[in-house]
């Protein structure tokens, strides 16, 4: 398997490269006022043989935090998957520290110290990899995988992270854990996130980083038309690929629970809300309420980060005020029976 | 009848008094986080007598613009009366103009002037009328009803001026014109609009404008507990008092309409969207629907105003990006039928 980074394009279809970034605030937003995000650094594979990152209980760190849609994947399949125990979890904080650079902090740890790795901040373990990289002006992000042992970041691929946790690392799966990349299904499913990676996870960044008001209408437009056709996608499947739950529903389901509590408002994603469409927002209930999903969810990491965070748009200043609502319980109930597993579906 | 200006008190109770402004940029906010809304200067009455303002058609032009609730409901309740002969109308463009101080302009008129005052700025009637009036900091508003032959304004007293052209203009309604504050009502009529002003007009506003959490947070569970309310009062009454479409219905609708285009995102009200709630929602799509109301609503105007406007939010920089949605045919359907006229309520 190999990272298949170049498969994803960006908005008008160029290629995202490395050299299109220098610093986040100057060039994650181009010429034409989209937004163009930065690519990933650390992307080895995993497996045997020098070139390859060890898989091996216990030898690795995942940082993430909750409020952050490409770590959240991860950590959803690392409990599904029964990984919990063979790779560890570190949590930062919603809020972006008050640095002079973008980062993520360990404030919620006593101390404010990753009680394994001894850091205070996610960068330095990009640092320890790379001492540039900061300086570079690069972003450190979550997820990052992180060897314990040389407290450096050795994978911050998050279009590949799930698939190597689904594929490589098979022999430490708990028993009876699901199969999220079936062999019969692998192309049908990595092509299908590659679709939700452009116009969907990624879409409402760009509606929502958007610095001209063309620039976010194309992004909109773009984002409400795959939401469409995946509202009818699901109205015949329980899942997106059937009856199996798989990893393109992990990559959905992150955006989906962002989208209410955040996108709609804060990135301009308001044609309508997600409880607005019949079929994702029962299949997003049916996710919710899954082990693994509504587990992980945290909706009032998401508000503050989306809300709160200094450098979340880093052309405006802070906002001070957090969102009480969407109210959670009566008027957009995450729990209410979903009706999904009744449904006899077209395709299954 | 006497101007109840008396009677309104800001959300914590507090008369809110001239002397508490000086700017509008510093003193609308109050030192606790709270928007203290600028009182009215031109509160003359109409009627007879030296001391009154003559009732008289052709004398007064109103200056509105359609983004402003304020001058929103002035210009339904002239319509609805049928007084669109006796006074007449001029329209100010929803963006604010690049001026030092907060203003209207009338940009959408030919070369930028109001074709019967002449003047480029809703500012300049109020100069006219007290030439330090934009120099003392205050803020020129609509609505303004201004004397066509000094180009003075005489009336910018929105709490009363729908009260006046119901009760002081009532020679110049149109045969058949509806009685909006019929005399058995009277009192109940200004009681129940001086909650709304203070929740419901008024307390988006607070919401959207505070800069504290605790004084936002405030506003919002007070609106939302009003807005409960009248869900609860509209589920036994097609109109808030009855039968009879009222003075009420006008003041409540006009927040209604920019509630989920406008408040629920830009001013942070977010507990749910009108269209959440089935009475309140069927009500104001019965009114948009009536005569007066849905033919002075211009959604897009609103969006501009709230989202694109510099001075909307004077602690932040401009807003570049004005949201596509909420998408008003499909999603949410204002032209819907709303079924209220076949509702047998319990009190009518």
């Amino acid at each position: 398997m190999t990272a298949d980074k170049t498969t994803l394009h960006d908005i008008d279809g160029n290629f995202q490269t490395a050299q299109d970034f220098t610093t986040q605030k100057s060039v994650e937003v181009a010429a034409n006022g989209r937004f163009v995000r930065q690519t990933n650094e650390f992307i080895a594979e995993f497996g045997d043989g020098a070139d390859k990152l060890a898989v091996a209980a216990g030898k690795y760190r995942l940082l993430w935090a909750p409020v952050c849609p490409w770590a959240h994947r991860s950590v959803i399949v690392r409990k599904i998957l029964g990984l919990e125990e063979a790779i560890s979890l570190g949590t930062a904080d919603p809020l972006r520290p008050p640095l002079d650079h973008i980062d993520w902090s360990f404030t919620l740890d006593e101390g404010d110290v990753d009680p394994v790795l001894g850091i205070r901040y996610v960068g330095e373990v990009y640092e320890n990899a790379d001492s540039d990289y900061i300086k570079d002006g690069k972003r450190p992000t979550v997820p990052a995988l992180v060897d314990i042992a040389t407290k450096k970041v050795v994978e911050n691929d998050y279009h590949n992270l799930t698939y190597y946790f689904e594929k490589e690392w098979k022999k430490y799966h708990k028993a009876g854990a699901p199969d999220l990349l079936p062999e019969d299904l692998e192309q049908e499913i990595r092509e299908l996130n590659d679709i939700i990676f452009l116009e969907v996870n990624n879409g409402v960044y760009r509606a929502g980083f958007a610095r001209s008001q063309e620039a976010y209408e194309k992004a909109y437009d773009r984002l409400f038309a795959r939401l469409d056709w995946l509202e009818e996608r699901l109205s015949k499947r329980r899942y997106l690929h059937g009856n199996r739950l798989t990893d393109s529903d992990v990559r959905l389901y992150t955006t989906l629970a962002r989208f209410d509590v955040a996108y709609y408002s804060a990135f301009n994603c308001n044609r309508n809300r997600l409880i607005d469409f019949p079929n994702l927002w029962a299949y997003a209930r049916d996710l919710y309420q899954t082990y693994g999903f509504g587990d992980t969810t945290d909706f009032e990491a998401i508000k503050k980060h989306y809300f709160l965070s200094t450098h979340i748009d880093p052309t405006e200043e802070h906002q001070a005020i957090l969102p009480k609502g969407p109210e959670l319980t009566v008027w957009t109930n995450w729990h209410a029976p979903h009706g999904r597993d009744e449904i006899e579906f077209e395709i299954e």
